[in-house]
């Protein structure tokens, strides 16, 4: 790893309880770039702009996937990652799918590290505080022909994050507009998706939602996700959650909540989950719970689903009753090091790792 | 408009005669930037790299949309765009379903207009050749939250394009991959489209096909788009293209043949394809012709259908015979100022627009 650290630190100007997520960014960057069928060095330099034209092929054919993963800060100022492997692989199962070059386990895995640890002063603790880690792989070649780029970059960039509690809010159950389609991109982190999600969100907005349900797109029968998050229905006290595909995304939130679900002997059915079934469970009172996952925010719980004009309200539970407050709370217990971590999820960020690299 | 000429010309070093099409680029580049809801001015200066971080949105969340379009210079000299308003109309259509600020008229067609009369030393003549331009759109707020992004840059580039012959070619019928979901945005030109049309293409390269027919999602069924081309079968004297939909991209090229089409008295039906129909008739010796059409190359030529591991074998017929050929030859003859134009679709680069701008 090649090293550069920067000479103007912007720490002092970062004020933890005042700072705006997503647009503050740490000192550093990860950037690694591809060519000649090989990735080069990684290097760890300052936080900037890089030199591109209008014709780099990443913003011309949309070949370009992220992650999205946290660093968490506990109350002795050990930080840690939450299964940082799972993000590797999805990101290399995304570059894939988008005919991009994996990326290998020191570019990702180290070059975290590596970057967290430098940067550890930029990670604010306390209460659902964390520093949201964006690694990227993009097309960085310069031409204008429809094909698979033979140039790329690898970066990982960061910004400090705020609380995670979001008020609950009414999602649409989309009946025109999808997400993914059979035999497309749905299960990769592919930029494209998110910019095909944003009018159908606006739309939706216009009518008094906050997010929607994406179903499948040949039928609007099935719920696949809500939003940018993995989706939980609960009827009775049983949770259900629509198998991954090749048209939803393999959340590494949704598979902890399967996995803490199953640790407290909560019934968890991982099968289709039929529009119409929930429709039919909110009229008859079984429906209890319906809720979004994912790194971001955890959970979004919500509080009514819009169906064909009906806004069909929820149960408000207490945090007691609430199958996605508890699992949340044990999710995060492990996360920021308040639980002990049975599953092996934890992994500390040493310190000066750089020394070793 | 603002306006930098270059002080370094580099068109010395171009050879018409032999360059290589998508990475030689001319001179000069349009660029204007959008921010605080509006789009400040258009600026012609020297083709080069910016400054953008791995925050771009635009590389994150594939909010990116782009045209192909092209200038014509005829045995004279004289300079021809061809329809230029239809791009101008659809890549507004394309911003619209990404959620990005339209362009204006000034922006794209006097950009347009501007930029390849003061590069027009860039565009070779003779058969074949032609400048091939890309407009596009992308967001460059460096922020990392999904949502629509704050600031948007429009640029236009372009490179010199070599003669669009292609020999025939071997074209797998997707039954698994697609390109579209219904409610997705397979009517824009979105840059992720593109991106994710790479590994199922690459699949059936190493089946020995070059190019795909994309069917829909659902049921694999039916005839979408081939490749990045509108497609076209002709069974007996009748000429069939899917209707355009949220699926399908509305190309120019696409639209050109059917009002060609008709004026020289072929039947043409817009209609969907079912794929058996195709099947059908190239077993009983009624399937004639199958190709794709698009700005890039005019017309592909399709010598073999793959359908189910079988491949169909299409006639080959004479230039005098072929519908394809006489289409695209009245095309060609249109663009280039061979034929005349009694559609009124070339438009006139008119010299030193510049002075007048
Ligand atoms: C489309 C989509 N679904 C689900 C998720 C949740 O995945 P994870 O729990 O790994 O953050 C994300 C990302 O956050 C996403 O972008
Ligand atoms: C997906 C797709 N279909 C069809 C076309 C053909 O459109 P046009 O004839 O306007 O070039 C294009 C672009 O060239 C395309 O990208």
């Amino acid at each position: 790893m090649i090293i550069q650290k920067t000479e103007n630190s912007r720490i002092s100007t970062f004020d933890p309880n005042n700072f705006s997520f997503g647009n503050t960014f740490i000192d550093h960057m990860i950037i690694c770039e591809y060519e000649d069928g090989k990735w080069g060095d990684v290097k760890l330099v300052p936080y900037g702009p890089l030199m591109f034209t209008p014709a780099m092929m990443g913003v011309n054919y949309g070949q370009a996937c992220f992650e999205g993963m946290k660093a968490y800060k506990d109350k002795d100022g050990q930080v840690f990652l939450f299964r940082p492997e799972k993000n590797f692989e999805r990101i290399n199962k995304s570059a894939t799918r988008l005919a991009m070059p994996e990326v290998t386990e020191e570019m990702f895995l180290d070059g975290l590290k590596a970057l967290v640890d430098l940067d550890r002063g930029w990670i604010p603790s306390g209460e659902g505080m964390s520093l949201y880690i964006r690694p990227l792989i993009f097309a960085t070649e310069e031409a204008l022909k429809a094909r698979v780029s033979n140039k790329y970059m690898f970066a990982i960039v960061a910004t400090p994050a705020k609380s995670y509690y979001t008020e609950p809010v009414s999602v649409k159950i989309s009946d025109h507009y999808s997400r993914a389609a059979s035999g497309g991109v749905g299960s990769a982190k592919a930029a494209g998706n998110y910019a095909a999600s944003f009018y159908p969100t606006q739309l939706a907005m216009d009518e008094g939602y906050e997010q929607i349900i994406w179903t499948d797109d040949a039928t609007h029968e099935y719920f696949e996700e809500s939003g940018t998050m993995n989706v939980f229905v609960r009827i009775n006290d049983t949770i259900y959650t629509p198998p991954t595909s090749e048209k939803i995304l393999d959340g590494v939130t949704r598979d902890s909540f399967i996995q803490l679900a199953k640790k407290r002997g909560i019934e968890v059915k991982v099968e289709p989950i039929p529009v119409k079934a929930v429709v039919e469970a909110q009229k008859n009172g079984t429906l209890k719970e319906v809720w979004g996952v994912g790194t971001a925010v955890v959970t979004t719980v919500f509080q009514a689903l819009g169906y064909n004009g009906d806004k069909l309200q929820l149960p408000v539970l207490s945090d007691d009753e609430s199958f996605a407050a508890t699992l949340k709370n044990d999710l995060v217990n492990i996360q920021t090091n308040v639980a002990e971590d049975t599953f092996g999820w934890r992994v500390v960020v040493e310190k000066n790792v750089l020394e070793t690299v």
